[in-house]
């Protein structure tokens, strides 16, 4: 807590260069070299840090020279790979600096890796982004902070790769709105599935439907974006695994239980992922979600 | 069938002067008056239509006289009440007219509506809308339509209340497809409860996790306009029953039924609106189900 | 209601000789055949009433022959059927008779038959049946009846495959409490898969698991009979189809919707049946809606 | 694990004087003295200790010397108040001994308990209960135990509470098997309570459904017993608390959750008893859940 705040981030680092992290970590590459500084990149298979540094200008590194970067930014699946990456580089880390971890985090992990960091003198923001890799390539990310207001106000800057950074409350509070984002992603995406086979059962034509229901109350960024651009089309392209959306479900239906909260229709339908998660597959997109729905409906959503 | 369809729409009757059914005959009104005909109003209640009258330049009339207009345009709580107003209007129908149902009515009263009408030589359209009091004041409501296009076309010039007009199938279509947008209308609403009574058991602050939501994957109708402009506000401002929302997603239900289709979470939401209308009260306003989640958790959305 | 109520049953007639009404005609035969009476039997293929009839010394009849039996007892899949046998019956139905309808029916429809056979001087009761075809075989059926008191006064002692007959109520009743009865068999039954399949995943012995569960408080006819006999044997034997208790639990859910109802739980489980139905077959055995459960873990209960 | 396992065990312990665990140990303490041992019995607040060997010829001790007995058995509200107690009592442990816990546990904890008495020489069981307080008093609990099977062979004929002793795996086996066996009651449960509303909004008389229900499929130790004895009674005498099954159900949900599992039904439920001890109260008998159905529904279950 003593340790003062870098008051320059020179030297930044992106851990993750999965789907999301890759265009993200471009972003943060093309900022470092515009002020003169330089972004690390590392990858648990180091072949993707090579191709990066050499189509983004970033550096390829290992994890204990990036862990001594005055900015760090993780990516990860989820905050088991995040507690990995943090025991490895703790003792290369860098008294002043500041980590910011975009990874779709648990809540709980979030004050244990907090308190991880400060006893090295470096402060932690849990910072999940949502927009897909369509903004994450156009760097216009939606940041979702928790954390102290000070810590988001020194970085604010170099999150080149966000299109809106909001403080949404303290450590973890970053990881718990994320988490219920995608409860309602995965729940909306659902109960459209449901609505879309009923109309179909009934012979509707979909596409007039959704034509619609965007002009009307039900609609939803589901309708609206992701069933006529990868459902309807019979795409499905795999940005956003199911099983990832199941497990942020999963992270909703947990904080729900620990708090002796309700939440039955979160409840069922992480469940319902669960299940299209093993009958689907859990690396399609999330939309194959509704490959389920065809099937408990003898539908087919075109 | 043989009846030719009338070529002009001078006269005008609109059926139903509730919250929805008010303006848009005011709208209908003013369109007849600029083209020299008239608008005849009939509610149940006639100190309405009067009213009516006084302040939009309509007609009070009977519902006998309403029922020889060019086109009759109705509004009412469900299907029943139109079956109702078809038996008593029915000797009083004049052959070559139009019927457009504005009810959300059920699929299956959409055949035998326009059977029923057809012995009488008028058209039937069932043509429910979208948008709330607000567009319905605007005059920019959607109107999802079912029934021959040739009819819709005659009459789409004369719909003064609608900004979009989309035939979605044959008739009952236009009923099936409202039924659907209003159950993921209730869907959406709750999940978002559920979501937000997560974060509030957690102690984060709701209107930035709403900014937040909204400029992501999460986002719905219910989380970009209903929640913060009625649910944060505590005003809860009754335009449309909670009960009536429970009978719409009940009505998509039905037609999963029907079809032996499947969808559980429709299902289970239905049996929870139906809930929240015994306990908050049907006449509450549809956002006001969400009391009932902040019962089951034990916070207050604000 | 003023033609008096016939005095003796000497003539019975079982129509619907399916796998429950086959084993059921036999005891009324065999009762019948006692008193020196007979019973005439009718199935829409007549090949089986032939072969019940050389098996059982019952009679082969055409419809109407059976329609003029003194007591009527039908066993169809659903109401539909009943409907269209009472139209054909009706004509050659004797004033003073009983019809006892078996069916797993919806009780929107008693009332509708009641009427239609008391025109004929008739007198009707629901009184649909529990316990499978090995009770039916058995003759110890659990009859539950709908109507009035002294009509099943009079018929009760010729019920002779019925271990149990309890009147629930006025016309509609019995039909009412069967499907409830098979809406919670179909709850009990899938939550004992759910919760098998979280043991499974676990590596618990499941025969050990259900040998404390039949001994605690979580038990049920599923987890003491069906299961252990039916699912961990692998057999599934298909003497109650799924399709049909997906039929019976929507009976109960459309029970819940027009009483503007809550049943959440219900309303989800019925929903699943329909997807067992879809994805497993309609016409498996009742049981193998668990197989479902195990497509959507990964997992085999044996 | 090199410690050998004691012999006799002739000074027992029992740790947690709840309404499950008094009887418990008035069992276990009339066993002791017949062979001429004796029971040590402590609980949190002293005074029931004292109680407890007035009326049951126990010995109230300290946690410190209970804990040096040669037999442990605890029955505490859940794995949190066992983990405080194993600490506490960690440095009296007598090796060679053998701890079983009849708490309704997490199977998580359950190994982390394992070892932490293994480093003190003392074998663990987990071996929860089921019977509630009838035959807890009776001596005839159904005890599922996990873990090693000679630790069990061991100390079995110690359980003087016991009815049925079944052994259902390895260490948390026996917590795993409880938490799903809870999860079915509380399933059933709710079910029999969603379909007695259904019923008692048509006017059917409950007594006379639950007498063919509980002779039909559809019955469970719920329609049996606990609805007859507890709900038409209005009784609800609270022997089994509502949150405690709510977190029962949990902890099943949060397995299946774990083993990326799909339980969607005992997830809806899970959340619904979440809201019961919300709306209803914690404190409350289980079977008082019914009166959250019973506002959703606006009927009363007599």
């Amino acid at each position: 807590m003593d340790t003062p705040l870098t008051e320059t981030f020179h030297t930044t680092a992106f851990l993750g260069l999965g789907a999301m992290g890759a265009p993200m970590a471009a972003h943060l590459s093309a900022r470092s070299r515009a002020s003169g500084g330089q972004t690390l990149v590392w990858n648990r298979t180091p072949g993707r840090a090579q191709e990066h540094a050499a189509q983004h200008g970033s550096v390829a590194a290992t994890l204990e020279d990036a862990a001594g970067a005055d900015l760090i930014v993780s990516c990860l699946p989820t905050s088991a790979e995040v507690d990995e990456v943090l025991d490895a580089a703790h003792a290369h880390l860098k008294p002043g600096s500041v980590w910011v971890d975009c990874t779709s985090g648990h809540p709980d992990a979030a004050p244990r890796q907090r308190d991880q960091l400060s006893s090295a003198g470096v402060r932690f923001l849990d910072a999940p982004v949502s927009g897909g890799t369509v903004a994450a390539k156009a760097g216009t990310l939606t940041v979702m902070v928790g954390g102290p207001a000070d810590v988001l106000d020194a970085v604010r800057p170099q999150l080149a790769f966000a299109g809106k950074v909001v403080r949404v409350g303290d450590t973890g509070a970053g990881f718990a709105v994320k988490a219920v984002n995608n409860a309602l992603l995965a729940v909306n995406l659902w109960a459209a599935g449901e609505g879309l086979a009923i109309l179909g059962l009934r012979g509707v034509e979909l596409g007039a439907a959704l034509e619609v229901i965007n002009a009307s109350s039900g609609r939803s960024n589901t309708t609206e974006n992701l069933i006529p651009q990868r459902v309807l089309t019979r795409e499905f392209p795999a940005t956003f695994g199911l099983g990832l959306l199941a497990k942020d479900a999963g992270i909703a239906l947990d904080m729900a239980e620990q708090a002796r909260g309700s939440a039955p229709v979160i409840a069922q339908v992480t469940g319902l992922y669960r299940a299209a998660s093993r009958v689907v597959g859990a690396q399609e997109d999330h939309t194959a979600a509704l490959k389920l729905i065809e099937q408990m409906n003898g539908v087919v959503l075109r």
